[in-house]
């Protein structure tokens, strides 16, 4: 076989394994929006042999031999074309699925399908005990796990270098030792602001959002706003689930979701804006590479940092409000006359520590992702006991916001991540906030534009910038590419210092 | 390999591969409820796949190895078990998918899917000589399908035969030969009192079904006699779509969906009885036997029989309306208070030829699936000339029902089954309409159950009778274990005939 017939049969081999998980999407999606109750066990049924097709397909022994081909040949000698990374991130991907021992991933997918259970048991009764042996088993299979992607299985590796491969299944590329000056320098920024606004005599008046706003007004309203900044409805639709997400099943079909409360505005609005940018860049990505990486978003990293562009620099910016909220009071008759677009602007940036990281607001936020950082270092290190986990957690939270959790549901038991296994999650969370406050430092000044409410340019140099790459480069790539300098925290920390600075008197 | 050890592998293939067609079916139940228009292209590609996967499993070399090595073994031994059954309908599907030349398959596939195209166009002219080209290539292509199924492909067989080989694929084990005393006697029973009541001088008040409906009212009570009859909605669901349709996925999760007119009452709701009737049959299927020939539905006229018994033999009589028709006046305050259940119940079962197979009424109805049974009898016998069809089919209406069509889209273009290649489908409908007054004339008379407003004895018996049994005896085998008697439409003409000559005095 030459490499000339051997990469377009890696691109069908890929096109197809991307077709056949997009139709677990669709699945998934309509488990979490429209089917009975009665289906569950059945649609476990059906996503589980798709599971099992696409592992095969991504395991398959005759793509890692396309594969070796392409890349003993000329066709990746210019590293930046699209054949180039095409066949990095196949070879990424065929490594890390195929490097790991078959038992390795049955027992993770057993033991995470029963810790999964024993999480919702044991968050409903906030009893840790209940769920410590599973996440012990976790952990320790982690470790394994980590072990065989970053030496080829022989032992154990250091600490770092085991959190850089369990990182590496949701940032490609992303290192701990790039992660910790990055949340270094974000808690000092951090830690002493918060304890400002915490001290400062100016106050929001948050009462405002927790008016009566009717569940078909927050829709259509949402629903006007994402269409405003670019989201294609005739592509895409916007669904109510109890955990709200964005689900792309690929050219042409993006589906958004949100939940709503009749008495908090934030709730929808700015969940919609957020995966309003999740699906803008999913909407931005080159339709005739999909199937390809180069048709693939880059890393969760750069997907969140879609998301959190619009809903955080984009919807809880001063410029945006004094367009949008004469609207809004247009929107909601009589609801909010009362109310000025200052006072509205303040009320959607209240900063308040709280031991719960989904309700946490734009300058918390980090800090609960920071401490879960260290955590999952220690953990995966073996410096940290499962068993010493609550209390860990507690000092952590004392120590970065003030605040000790009262009970394990408000403390380490709230999140689902670590029951199925997803250790090296959380910084993408961070990296996505650090991501989009970068672009917009350098991106042509949109201020007045928003002032409009004209988005055009500002999605037209996302899409120039991040999205129409795709996963050519590395998460830190198209950064850098975008940018011309590397990713730091100082966008961040600077926009919204200055943010909160201005609002609180501090 | 041993008999013990092929037969539980032959019910794993068949799990896997129900399980991938039911995936399918979701993407298929989203692509017409809730799929934005941009995402057609690409569901398409899903589809595709995911028929290609299907293909390659139904015609598994394996699959036939197993089968053969089952056959020849004492499993077999009892016919009526369930593993001779399975194997008999492995056995015929086997066939069926692989006796076809790959060559045939991909032109039938390749010529239908620009037949629809054309159709929908041709059908939007009514200009029957812009479909001619396609539809005469779909009659030579199931001529020889028809042909390689019932001969192993030497040749072209007698029209009967050829039909046959069709028919089978909709009505397992049906024939021709059984058909046509069926549709002589339907016809000369029902010709007749159709001409009887278009003289009598009693006519119903059809505007009462004209009046206003809310569309959100009518889906409520709509859906409460569904649950009446004993769907369960918490294994289901009913959506909105343009054509209405029950699509089963697997145990515990079937889909209905109906459209509605706020003008017309009957197109909610006895499309949703309908539909309603298709998944009672699903649910009833049993879960345990998923996947294999005894878990499935017997064939489209059973499955049509299930519709047909609740929409019409329960919907359209008097005693339910005697029962529900005061729950419909308060359904809809002020609406119906000047009409009586009588003169409701004799709008719901207005009987007046039209030229619209699916606007039609119970008696005409079966008309419409009697010329269609002729003319394709004609078209793959070789009798009748594709040029010749919209002139036989205008006679035929002139015979049939004393109407001409003006016009192309109201004549041979109205059906899109031909598009697809769907010949032998038709005759499937008015099977279920036999079957289903059928077995109602043979269960324990439910008359007073029904004016009381209860069916869980109805549901019972055709539970019992008909639904536990799926495909395990052919589609005349539940009908005649049910009612001792073979299936004729002496059942049939006599209800019908009863009803209507009581309500216009004929």
């Amino acid at each position: 076989m030459t490499a000339p017939d051997a990469y377009p049969a890696l691109v069908t081999d890929a096109k197809e394994l991307a077709v056949l998980q997009s139709c677990a999407a669709v699945l998934g999606w309509d488990q979490q929006t429209y089917m009975p109750k009665g289906g569950g066990a059945f649609r476990g049924d059906q996503l589980g042999l798709l599971a099992k097709l696409c592992h095969a397909k991504a395991t398959d022994p005759a793509f890692g031999e396309r594969l070796a081909v392409v890349e003993a040949s000329d066709l990746v000698r210019d590293p930046e074309s699209v054949i180039a990374a095409n066949v990095r991130e196949w070879r990424h991907g065929y490594d890390r699925a195929t490097k790991l021992p078959a038992r390795l991933v049955e027992e993770l997918a057993r033991v995470t399908t029963a810790a999964q259970e024993a999480w919702v048991v044991a968050k409903g009764k906030s009893d840790f005990a209940l769920f410590r042996p599973h996440l012990e088993k976790i952990v320790a299979l982690k470790r394994e796990e980590a072990s065989a992607l970053s030496s080829g299985g022989t032992g154990l590796r250091a600490g770092d270098a085991l959190y850089d491969a369990l990182l590496d299944e949701y940032e490609p590329g992303g290192t701990t030792a790039e992660l910790r000056p990055l949340f270094a320098s974000l808690t000092a920024e951090l830690v002493p602001i918060i304890q400002a606004i915490g001290e400062a005599g100016k106050k929001p008046d948050e009462s405002v959002l927790r008016r009566e706003f009717p569940v078909d007004r927050q829709k259509w309203f949402a629903e006007g706003v994402a269409a405003a900044f670019g989201f294609d409805f005739t592509a895409g639709r916007l669904d109510t689930t109890s955990h709200p997400f964005c689900s792309a099943f690929g050219p042409g079909d993006c589906r958004l979701t949100t939940r709503y409360n009749p008495r908090f505005f934030n709730e929808c609005f700015f969940g919609v804006l957020h995966e309003a940018g999740h699906g803008l860049y999913e909407q931005g990505l080159p339709a005739d590479l999909f199937g390809t990486p180069c048709g693939a978003y880059c890393s969760l990293g750069v997907h969140e940092s879609q998301s959190r562009f619009w809903e955080n620099l984009i919807g809880r910016s001063r410029p945006f409000w004094e367009h949008v909220f004469p609207r809004l009071q247009q929107a909601f008759p009589g609801t909010l006359t009362d109310v000025t677009a200052d006072r509205w602007h303040f009320a959607v940036n209240a900063v308040k520590p709280s031991l719960i990281r989904v309700e946490a607001d734009e300058a918390t936020y980090n800090l609960h992702v920071a401490i879960r950082f260290e955590l999952e270092l220690a953990l995966i290190g073996g410096e940290l006991a499962v068993a010493d986990l609550p209390g860990a957690w507690a000092d952590k939270y004392e120590s970065f916001l003030g605040i000790r959790p009262a009970t394990d549901a408000e403390g380490c038991l709230q999140d689902i991540h670590w029951s199925f296994g997803g250790f090296g999650y959380f910084p993408t969370y961070t990296l996505g906030n650090l991501h989009a406050a970068h672009y917009f430092a350098h991106m042509p000044d949109p201020t007045d534009a928003i002032r409009r409410g004209e988005f055009r340019d500002v999605l037209g140099w996302l899409r120039a910038n991040v999205h129409t790459h795709g996963r050519r480069f590395r998460s830190g790539g198209p950064t850098r590419r975008a940018t011309r300098t590397p990713l730091t925290a100082e966008a961040f920390s600077k926009s919204l210092t200055g943010k909160l600075g201005e609002l609180y008197g501090v």
